[in-house]
């Protein structure tokens, strides 16, 4: 009886999200980076993780480098896998959210289902949507995984851009082109409007 | 020729994990709970996860609550799916670590061999495997579930403990029996080996 006793005494301690917030000194969000293969997600992502940290704030970037090659490694680039790819991707930015973390998520995601499916599961009030909008022009000169030439010669199907479509976001928190902004350009509108968000 | 350039020049500033865990002032690690359904580990979880929040150290449990639902929600419970189960739990463990947060996972991971390649994923330095021995007869007496009730009617097949084998850990870096110990016993003995991990 004794045992039994014991587990009824035993209940659930939460932590709720406030002394979380509170013990962080921030509150968690997910920053969605959309746009063209080459369109500079990763390179944005990462300077400003490094200007967060930086900052004594807690980000911290999924991309293909470490999505790919771990938790998604199981998966090709059928519509059924590539729709499974983001998924998880989703539910795991929303791990790290609750976490209280500042989770960048840098993904092409060219559907506009896909990305409001992201807002939903994450929640709408901590879901940031970026639009990396460069030119498809410009995003095929740079090719700097030569996957543009890759996808005209035939070698993949589907690429986004050249045989599957991109769907623009209708209205991005932030919307910015990198053909003729820095990165330092880019990443400062971004922390001006994590800034306002953590003063909410 | 500008915009070729300027992506030249745009290079990958990756944050190295010492400027991450100076900056949280921690290690980044996995607590992995493994034991019978009913051993405590959910409850240790949760409550390891509160003391480690007011200490202000950055804490997260995983566990079937978040993880069912969420990331595998779309996984059953045969073999292969259980594998894959437990396969995602350990890669989201690590993105956690990588990200500098205390990640307690707590999973009945009933085979050796999986929880021997959680911790050659994760890190064996940053890996801790905690054994609740809480011994199967307890268990089936909290069934705080109703699942051992439900496994001996043969509603449940392959339950861990009944119909499947649990391998108790060889080598466990912490091994507690919660039928004997407390909440706040099983906890503290955690927190003093994860005080020496962060003074390394």
């Amino acid at each position: 009886m004794n045992e039994l006793l014991k587990n009824i005494v035993w209940n659930m301690s939460e932590v709720i999200p406030e002394e979380r917030a509170g013990m962080l000194g921030q509150r968690g969000c997910v920053l969605w980076l959309t746009g063209l293969s080459g369109s500079g997600k990763s390179t944005i992502a990462r300077a400003l993780e490094k200007s967060l940290i930086q900052e004594k704030r807690l980000a911290y970037v999924l991309d293909g480098d470490n999505m790919r090659h771990g938790l998604n490694k199981d998966l090709g680039f059928t519509e059924k896998d590539r729709n499974e790819n983001i998924r998880r991707i989703i539910e795991v930015s929303n791990l790290f959210a609750d976490c209280g973390v500042i989770c960048i998520s840098a993904f092409i995601s060219p559907f506009r289902a896909i990305r409001e499916q992201a807002k939903q599961i994450i929640g709408p009030d901590r879901f940031f949507e970026i639009y990396l909008s460069t030119s498809l022009k410009i995003c095929e000169q740079r090719d700097p995984k030569g996957l543009y030439k890759r996808a005209r010669r035939g070698d993949i199907q589907s690429f986004t851009g050249i045989d599957s479509p991109y769907e623009s976001p209708d209205h991005p928190d932030l919307r910015m082109d990198t053909e003729t902004l820095s990165v330092d350009e880019c990443v400062e509108p971004i922390l001006s409007m994590l800034s306002a968000y953590q003063k909410k």
